[in-house]
């Protein structure tokens, strides 16, 4: 997967796309991520990417050039590479270039995107080509919006300085869905989010630490025991903090048993 | 304001901790941002952090002792700087130490924490020290959620690697909202949120870019209509793509019958 960033300040991406699992992920060649400035592309001698909005009002807004020269740029480097490709015969005689080749995602780091969410992890993991244009502070011009981009997403109800980081939290959620990023021992911990709860109370050595010990069904050796006791630890917590998350999962006669066993201990 | 940052990966924090708004905000001295690796306080040989969990399964678990020792070594800090505070005397007579400085926030990111919000953001806003701690797809000691920590956070229902691009989002989100952190364009284009509402449409030069021009209402001049148009654009981007927000708004009459044009306009 390709993964180009549009942003005025590349190098905030520099800690984050060389550490960890990123990083790991480039050195594999699974995945390209490449931070690229579009005042490059300002196309004027002060290298101006905003204005003052039309109508009047503070703040400024991004100019639908720059970021369109950009974006049309890093494709036009796509359609250079797609003309390695092979020619391939269709059954009727003609030859016919195969599109091997999707289009690329374009997407807009807003608050008035889509909520992102695991869904969109996935959904953006099967592509093959991502563009985030990140923002700092300012509007966009609304033909960017109109014209340009195929997506527009939001990370979360709260106000950023810009898409930057949102950006990150993306490209780091799809990464770590690719084939080969994970290792075994961290998708197991992946899987547990499978289950639609979330996560039981994990333990590990000491024993004891400063008084506090580990729930001795733990230390039982009893496998069932240890799995009925984390599916209902698991269960309570989302009870507590989550409930929301119950209306969306298919309770076993257990899971059931449990829930009115929690409500009953609130209630006494 | 003071922010620690407890991570396996500090050097993933540079490039944001030095950019934009936050570095800007270090230079003023209006926060002081500090990533500190929690492997230096593992206190064995082989700098060990995590283990495998009680009761067996996949993944690793961060170990309470060196996420306890390297809290305990940050208040310690604190404790220092709080000494030469001055000494008041009461009415009484006895000496006391007035208590200039609360406590710490102590915020653990996790996936099954507190969803984050712009409400909290303003709530965190107004301590004086908050501690992040950031686990790396290892799960956490209970010990730590139950015993050490004040908060759980998550910014969301998606599956990341770990905690650091959470906390960054965290701490640009609180960081802006410090008085002198923002310049006034800045703020100018904050309070746009303050409606509840999604922004209404920007347009800046040219009027028209390749064929797609900006709507006459925006250059005709006339304040009041075009404070009208963006009020009314604004809504119907909330009522089209987050309808959930206009639940907790207060309507104008006006607004309820925009409300009704695009209903109208939609049925037909």
């Amino acid at each position: 997967m390709r993964v180009d960033v549009l942003t005025l300040f590349p190098e905030m991406f520099d800690g984050v796309f060389h550490s960890s699992i990123l990083g790991k992920a480039q050195e594999k060649g699974i995945v390209s991520l490449n931070a690229v400035n579009f005042r490059d592309y300002a196309g004027n001698k002060h290298s101006t990417v905003d204005d003052t909005p039309y109508g009047g009002g503070g703040g400024m807004v991004l100019k639908a050039e720059p970021i369109f020269r950009a974006v049309e740029d890093l494709l036009g480097k796509t359609e250079e590479s797609s003309e390695e490709l092979p020619t391939v015969s269709s059954g009727s005689g003609e030859s016919v270039i195969e599109p091997t080749q999707r289009a690329p995602r374009i997407i807009l780091m807003c608050p008035q995107g889509e909520p992102f969410s695991q869904r969109k992890a996935e959904e953006l993991a099967g592509e093959e080509h991502l563009i985030f244009i990140c923002g700092h502070y300012e509007g966009y011009d609304e033909r960017i919006r109109e014209h340009l981009v195929t997506d527009e997403l939001s990370i979360g109800d709260y106000v950023l300085t810009g898409g930057e980081l949102p950006a990150m939290v993306m490209i780091d959620s799809v990464t770590r869905l690719l084939p080969g990023v994970l290792g075994n021992e961290m998708s197991a911990v992946t899987d547990s989010f499978s289950t639609g709860l979330l996560e039981y109370p994990h333990y590990t050595r000491p024993v004891e630490f400063r008084g506090w010990k580990v729930p001795d069904i733990l230390l039982s050796g009893h496998h069932a025991n240890v799995a009925d006791w984390r599916r209902k630890e698991a269960l309570r917590r989302t009870w507590l903090r989550r409930p929301d998350l119950l209306n969306s999962l298919e309770l076993t006669s257990q899971d059931a048993k449990w829930l009115k066993e929690f409500e009953t201990e609130r209630n006494n």
